[in-house]
């Protein structure tokens, strides 16, 4: 079975959206990463930190979906990282209300020994530094090293994040922030731009318009499955990446036609995903309803028109 | 060969973008309709009216693509309407600047004998009243009648617009119009209301995030073609609606799976059509240049993905 290593935050969020507000619920980027990613039949493992605030049941829920947890550090006397936002009546756009680091703050990675030669690796949203420390401790370099971001990084920290940036074959970005990080607001020159930057694949995730994938001189694009409503879209770009990352690791297969179907599969994933507050429908979720929104997919972009 | 009528304007557009400006050039949503839909095989014909100002190379552009002009009324002494436009940096909103009326302030269309029957209508953009005089000079209920329309007739004519949309098979609407038409931010919800209004199809474009079509619970989507640039998007929406009523008018078919090819030629032909300013693009089109670009569209959107 194949090896896919998760980096990212394992984290308590706080939301409210214009269809009600939550307590402190299981959150982060590693979080959602691995719960998509292990609708697949693949072995992975997170390397995150949590504080001892965190609750039991939380790491049960990995170890029941065969998630490795033996470096996710458990801080003594530590707080976990907590996110509060609020999304706008659009629910495109979010203020973030509060963000303590707590033991986030001086995390230091530790890949597990079974993992130092993993197939795929995905480096979910965190300092750069910690996504480039996890690549230094592995023993050779994956098939496939797949890193997600945000504008944050860019504000802040861009020389490591373009230290990074040139170590990894795919990049998952959202729309604005290749903008932001080419200054091209075509996203086909965007694309371009970040080629020459390192990645040989990148994906542009624009929420609730779908996913484009450039590659070379290829593109492939995935719509978001148009639904009713949108509860609440914490964690779909993550649980994209894990969708997108689980698939891959699962099928072995990193050719441009199958990440078409990673792609894909990160995108049904996410229109889950953003049904409920937090992860509370990807808890639940049945490889049935999976597979029949596939269908949906499928019905929603395949056409027949004969070509000459 | 099937027969379309087509109604909407032939205008004089002044339009500057951030890539440059443009003297009076023609324009008009039943322009760009007309030579959209005239890549394809259909006859077709032009209600429409213009001033003694309108230039004769521009009528023998229509007559050498087969639209019947017969009833493209031009009035003595009158002005042509005239529409002048500037785009913001984004591409994505523009200010009106001129919109002189002119000749169209009069209007009054008159159906060729010929086309008193025809197989499918597409109503450009245009007062609603005048798109509902042309259904009721109809000997027969046609094929498919097609609308579309925009945001100006529902601020100011809001009980004329329902009144026609009541008569009419398909209507093509943007997000924004569609969310204003029902009060509804949901595209799937807002699409749900119209089809209450009367229409079986709904197409909601989306403009560089593509078009929907939505028919009882089917749901179709068609990308708008990633362009390293979008020169300028006049005529966009209506050489999408050209493609569209001129596929379905050549092909003669209004199942559902037809129609979703409807939407990618409607999608393809706009990909064309912003790539210079006005119709520039669409007049010197080539069927070789068609079918390459539908090999794109394909490339882009079809994936394989085995079902269970």
């Amino acid at each position: 079975m194949g090896k896919l290593l998760i980096v990212g935050t394992v984290a308590f969020d706080a939301i409210e959206t214009p269809f009600g507000k939550t307590d402190k619920i299981l959150g982060g980027a590693a979080t959602f990463i691995g719960l998509a990613a292990s609708q697949f039949d693949v072995d992975s493992a997170i390397v995150s930190v949590v504080g001892e605030d965190f609750p039991k049941e939380y790491l049960d829920l990995f170890t029941s979906r065969n998630i490795d947890i033996s470096s996710l550090e458990i801080v003594e006397g530590g707080k976990t990282f907590y996110w509060k936002g609020k999304y706008h009546n659009d629910l495109n756009s979010r203020d973030t209300l509060v963000t303590d680091l707590n033991v986030l703050a001086n995390f230091d990675p530790v890949v597990p020994k079974g993992y130092k030669n993993p197939d795929v690796v995905m480096l979910g949203n965190l300092h750069p530094n910690i996504q480039l420390s996890v690549i230094d401790q592995l023993e050779k370099r994956p098939k496939l090293i797949i890193l997600d971001t945000m504008n944050f990084w860019m504000d802040h920290t861009l020389d490591e994040l373009l230290t990074v940036i040139k170590e990894i074959d795919v990049i998952t970005i959202n729309d604005e922030e290749a903008r932001q990080l080419t200054g091209e607001y075509s996203l086909v020159k965007a694309a371009q731009k970040i080629f020459e930057m390192g990645p040989k694949y990148v994906v542009i995730k624009k929420g609730e318009h779908g996913a484009l994938l450039f590659h070379e001189d290829e593109v492939f694009f995935a719509p978001a499955l148009p639904l009713k409503e949108v509860f609440d879209p914490t964690g779909a770009g993550d649980t994209f990446a894990g969708g997108f990352s689980g698939y891959l690791t699962d099928t072995n297969d990193i050719s441009f036609e199958n990440m078409k179907n990673a792609v894909i599969h990160g995108s049904n994933l996410a229109s889950f995903c953003v049904e409920r507050f937090g992860t509370e429908r990807m808890v639940g979720l049945k490889r049935k309803d999976i597979m029949k929104r596939l269908h949906q997919f499928k019905a929603l972009t395949q056409f027949d028109i004969e070509l000459q």
